[in-house]
């Protein structure tokens, strides 16, 4: 019995359990919107409990399409991880199609209803916030799914690219040690984020590690957006006896943290380093250039691309969670203590 | 005789004409792969000089595809306009595939070759420079095609959309003049692009209408990005006589001139007043903000989206070439003259 007689049986199985016609089971697969919602239902579940796979077979269309998704497209990630996952779907003569969910519930139904019609090849979901009905019903869809998850949340059961936050909070840090400064203060990512722990804590260890005391004062709350990094900075230029260094846990509070700066009269670099975290293309811009912990958003994207690409051509994965490793990058805005 | 029919009609008369048969026309309207590729020229040729339709007939398949193409993704404009077009599209139930040609001859073959397998259903090109080789293979695949041309071209016959740059330059020129400067830089685009042109006649106009004399000295070339920007302020801060404000024909160049300004120990508003043109989201973010003449790019592609969309469907549109209304945004990188 050949691969293709195979598939073949197995449509015919799915479509007897479902009592439905085999070309009613092709027409679910094919994306086609003239089946009754409750027989669609039906079938997908069928098909994912008998873990049949849409690709690898030629009597299922390929729709040379992969999906982008974000929760909204004023992140000033999306351009970077777009550019990752478009190189690698133009060479594979797939297109990408980039969409937001708004992050309005009327919106995600439509939003699920279009990714339906369309019957793509793969998922991509850009997010720290997918929400259970959202993964439920994106499982329900039988394409697969893979997470780029900048933040670094670990609750998904499905495949998650990330970058390693614990070892760049720590790279930034000893940077800022290695130039002689010992009061450095932090502006943290939203608190209910791994990411923003992970860096938190990298940030702590370096200062054990260089036998400074930690004080929590020099620990200002944020949210990665730039009015939390101003009055981060603020607050801590306000401080009896301030610190010399700031560390932002991202590189849009780290442009807060230059206008706090400038605001007190003072000058980056000269009077306060300052160092972000993201290197998005704004950091080289910056004046003076910020010194940041890159995290490789593009290759982020590419790998996102590549992974979901195999997987919608039945193969297996190595590693659920992969991080890609984050990297200092040393520009103007950091000088040494005087 | 029904609309349907009169379609059929023009599907028969289309085969009769290439020699080929119905079905065979069937197949290239549905972007299908399985037609010789000479065959397909020739039928395609036809259905263009017969002003056939893809859409508006239920016979022919729509893809609820969009197509919005890049020269490049790392232009500092390409998130605004995905927004834009994502929007418009996402409420349509249409799905934007967003793309780069990458500036490679081999490159735009391949994105043809997809492009042509997606059978979208209308493609936006943001560009100022759209080869004539690409443009007529993009009329060869029959679909509506419009221009995003912040640079403002005017030499496509396709639809375009594009922003008032002349009016931008002159209210950015008006406003350094009302705060009292007389000595005012301006760092230019590209030459070889009229929004370039039309930005420094903006600026030349306001200030031969305040009476200013004109010096040459005092205007620098450049090409919108970060280095031409730096290297414009820097020559302008060493003149004997230098300005008292700089005005830069984009916002990239104008973070460019705000290092010019810092390297020379200056401080950007205190000394030097600055205005840029864009307002991307970084324009916020900088340190000072901004001061920038706005480019509706979000609403620019929004309205490219209504009009592929609305020629998808077989309407008129009312006028090949749109500008849309820039506007002046003040912050606090423009100061009185002191």
């Amino acid at each position: 019995m050949s691969a293709d007689d195979e598939r073949r049986v197995t449509i015919t199985a799915i479509a007897r359990e479902a009592g439905v016609s085999v070309p009613t089971v092709s027409r679910v697969l094919n994306g086609r919107s003239d089946v009754a919602p409750d027989t669609r239902e039906r079938v997908e579940e069928l098909l994912r409990h008998h873990g049949y796979r849409r690709r690898g077979s030629r009597t299922v269309r390929r729709a040379d399409l992969l999906d982008l998704v974000f929760p909204d497209l004023d992140s000033p990630w999306a351009v970077e991880i777009i550019r990752g996952v478009e190189d690698v779907g133009h060479a594979a003569g797939v297109g990408t199609v980039v969409s937001a969910i708004h992050r309005r519930s009327t919106s995600t139904r439509q939003w699920l209803q279009n990714l339906r019609s369309r019957a793509s090849d793969g998922v991509i979901v850009v997010t720290s916030h997918l929400t259970s009905p959202v993964q439920a019903q994106l499982r329900r869809l039988n394409v697969p799914i893979v997470v780029v998850d900048p933040a670094g949340t670990t609750t998904t059961d499905v495949p998650t690219i990330g970058a390693t936050n614990w070892a760049g909070g720590m790279a930034a840090t000893e940077h800022l040690l290695a130039l002689g400064h010992r009061r450095i203060g932090f502006v943290a990512g939203p608190s209910d984020l791994l990411c923003s722990r992970a860096r938190l804590d990298g940030y702590r260890a370096a200062l054990e590690r260089a036998g400074v005391p930690l004080d929590d004062r020099l620990v200002q709350p944020g949210d990665f957006y730039h009015a939390a990094g101003f009055a981060g900075g603020a607050a801590l230029l306000e401080l009896d006896d301030p610190p010399t260094a700031i560390f932002a846990a991202s590189d849009q509070m780290a442009f807060g943290v230059y206008e706090a700066v400038r605001r007190r009269g003072l000058r980056v670099a000269d009077d306060v380093s300052v160092v972000g975290f993201d290197d998005l293309p704004e950091a080289r811009w910056a004046s003076p250039p910020l010194t940041t912990v890159r995290q490789p958003l593009v290759e982020m994207g590419r790998l996102a691309a590549r992974t979901v690409l195999r997987l919608s051509q039945g193969e297996e994965i190595e590693s659920p969670r992969i991080e890609l490793a984050t990297e200092l990058v040393v520009r103007d805005s950091s000088a040494a203590y005087r």
